[in-house]
């Protein structure tokens, strides 16, 4: 029996919404017992000669002097770690310290996996993507989204992307994931992808609203396989009292049996690492289990046909961080800053005219949208456009008549000229004036 | 007219050989005008709310204290880069500094792009295999070979390895690839994966052999559309005298008309920075022609739907590394302490009874391969294991009858005491003693 028939059996058996939902190269992948299973084998042996990488005499990493940025600042301990080959899965101990870290209040009943350590948020969600997704599958996602889920999961896999609006009268529509399913056969197996605190829409559904959603994935459940997947880049940037930060991976859990949820994350926004690139990759099983190994095992070969392995060196980093008794209070400090940058935003946003703007329901997240309406009849990358040229001022445009306006990015004392100039260049081109 | 359509057209007028090759992915992708070209565009603007990242009021990067690892052995103006999101091509400083070092002694006249930056050099790899590889592409490479090759093209693409004897007699064999395509009809497409310095068999062609293999890679081109892919992992690792260490990326710029060369190589072992995942891949184009920049713009697209970016915090490693006067001396060290390995390998080999084992011809890169005569009877894996289990010494098994030593990861002084090792695990597991 081959490697990857027994695994994709082992799937169906622990997990059948998961093995319905396998994509064909998703069936087809299986770590290999290659060059890193013997190596794993031959460690703490006195003699290892199994792995191709360099080492000093005394059995360490050979770091070059001008290499020494990043092993001047870390313990003698941790530079193995930084400098060498990380494990496939990422280091044992930063995903046991992000698992511990994930679960803080959560019920210890409810089972989810190490995480898999992958090159940023990306890396997890295109890894999902070759899992599960694949020509003709169906992947659900409000509109407008962050058009990188086009590239990861339509341009590269041939999945079909399927949208409905994200928002409706000015409003958070809970059930822009069920309408965009609407016309897809009942049985066909489908992807939705749920980020909370959203991009582009800086927003976290609210009581209510989050119950309607829930609801509504296990109506969809009901009628076909369906994954969740949770990306939770923005995680714990919640501006506003009363809003849920919890992700919604941990509701999602045996919500329903054809309903798999995964949750993706990472030190890019948690941490304020972007150029660290490392994410996290979680699957709704205790470590260990069956339905875990296999899905680990799917994963890592993966992981090793894209990159090899993930980056020791950020993974260094971001452990030293854990490790770090201030960066709870850290990270605090910066959704401060953020939470004020947001109050000044919406502050600003409030006295502008409505016949020029609306800013949608923002209240978390890196970002806050704004629609201009139609009666205006005025597009957003003209307006863009106009911005950058005439007013010194960068937007994102989101056609045909969306703009993001990323205030993570801009100092709070710089947000209330920046609403004025954007309010500036669409009364100048408002038709009539 | 699409965007994929309109840079096929380009790639097809200006290297109809890679128009040719490209895969169904390949012909698909193109580098969308979303959030990185929009943040582009915006940089240096007095107002910049196009990019979903956290910078602190002064406009530079939000550090957390606790991460600060890295951004602390960093001087002040390399933080950003290490911290914030990095082009999706590569820190355009480091694409400089790379390209002019792979460029020493070469002739000014052979063009080359600007290298873009991958997760390590499997990532180029694994961007080459969604370009150009593909359900039912030939892939040729002489065996034994990485077998991650496989999980990148064949498993991952669903292209189909061609292989052939890479030793013939205990000789290198420089017309493997020739060989293992002589059975593809005429005219197929087909990538050939050339490796010197070669894993597991740490060899570089002489001076004779690099001569035929390159002339055979030329008749081949007379037959069919051929990528050649210089996988220079280990470049510049050469232990004997009159080995040639120019990549033979170099060479073949210009060798057929039919004939696509690329070239893969990176700071991972060039720079023993295994932990840090910087890569990069290379056109035989001049940076800012319209190829280049076509076939950059499809690259691109796959680096945002694959990982998003590439590292920005080992590639400020290594930038400071590139300008630091001292790396070259600390790089010809370290690769003196690895030519001692190679001798005192080389010498307790040549000790061993050829009955028992033979040593195949080894001058560079980080391993040595060994094979089991046919006549002894016993095959790699049993060895293997036979070697953790009662020797307390790993290698890597390379069934059937090879077996990989990475002298790179074992002290000199080491050396003699692990070949008598193996040849005691051998003696005793020899029929009839």
């Amino acid at each position: 029996m081959k490697a990857s028939d027994k695994l994709n059996e082992e799937i169906e058996r622990e997990c059948p919404v998961a093995g319905k939902l396998l994509s064909v190269l998703g069936r087809r992948v299986v770590f290999p017992p290659g060059i890193p299973e013997q190596a794993g084998q031959a460690k703490g042996k006195r003699f290892n000669a199994t792995i191709g990488q360099i080492l000093a005499d005394d059995g360490h990493a050979a770091i070059l002097p001008a290499m020494g940025a990043l092993a001047r600042g870390l313990p003698e301990e941790a530079r193995d770690a930084a400098y060498l080959y990380s494990p496939v899965q990422g280091l044992e101990a930063l995903r046991r310290a992000w698992r511990e870290r994930q679960r803080r209040e959560i019920d210890p009943s409810l089972p989810s996996s190490l995480p898999l350590v992958t090159v940023g948020l990306t890396h997890a969600l295109s890894l999902l993507a070759d899992l599960f997704a694949g020509e003709e599958r169906a992947v659900a996602v409000p509109s407008p989204f962050w058009g990188n889920y086009r590239q990861i999961f339509a341009v590269r896999t041939g999945a079909q992307m399927l949208t409905s609006a994200a928002y409706r009268d000015g409003r958070f529509n809970p059930l822009a994931i069920a309408a965009a399913l609407e016309a897809l056969p009942a049985g066909k197996p489908a992807i939705a992808l749920v980020n909370v605190p959203s991009n582009p829409g800086g927003y976290s559904p609210m009581d209510g609203e989050r119950q309607e959603l829930i609801a509504s994935l296990r109506a969809i459940a009901e009628e076909r396989p369906l994954l969740v997947v949770c990306d939770d880049a923005y995680a714990g940037l919640v501006y506003v009292e009363g809003v849920e930060s919890r992700s919604l991976f941990w509701d999602l859990i045996g919500a329903h049996p054809n309903l798999l949820p995964v949750k993706v994350d990472g030190a890019t926004k948690e941490l304020s690492f972007f150029g660290g690139r490392v994410g996290f990759l979680t699957f709704p099983f205790a470590p260990g289990s069956i339905a875990a190994e296999a899905l680990e095992s799917k994963v890592k070969c993966l992981v090793r046909a894209t990159v090899g392995s993930p980056v020791g060196a950020s993974q260094s980093v971001v452990l030293q961080a854990l490790r770090d008794g201030g960066v709870d209070g850290q990270i605090a400090e910066l959704r401060d800053s953020l939470a004020e940058r947001h109050r000044v935003l919406e502050q600003a946003l409030a006295d502008v005219d409505p016949a020029l703007l609306r800013a949608l329901p923002s209240n978390s997240g890196c970002f806050t949208l704004l629609e201009l309406p139609d009666e205006l009849g005025l597009d957003a990358e003209e307006t863009r456009l106009d911005l950058l040229e005439h007013f010194d001022t960068g937007l994102v445009a989101i056609p045909p008549r969306f703009l993001r306006v990323a205030f993570c990015s801009v100092a709070a004392a710089d947000i209330p000229e920046l609403v004025h100039r954007i309010e500036q260049s669409l009364r100048a081109r408002r038709g009539g004036e």
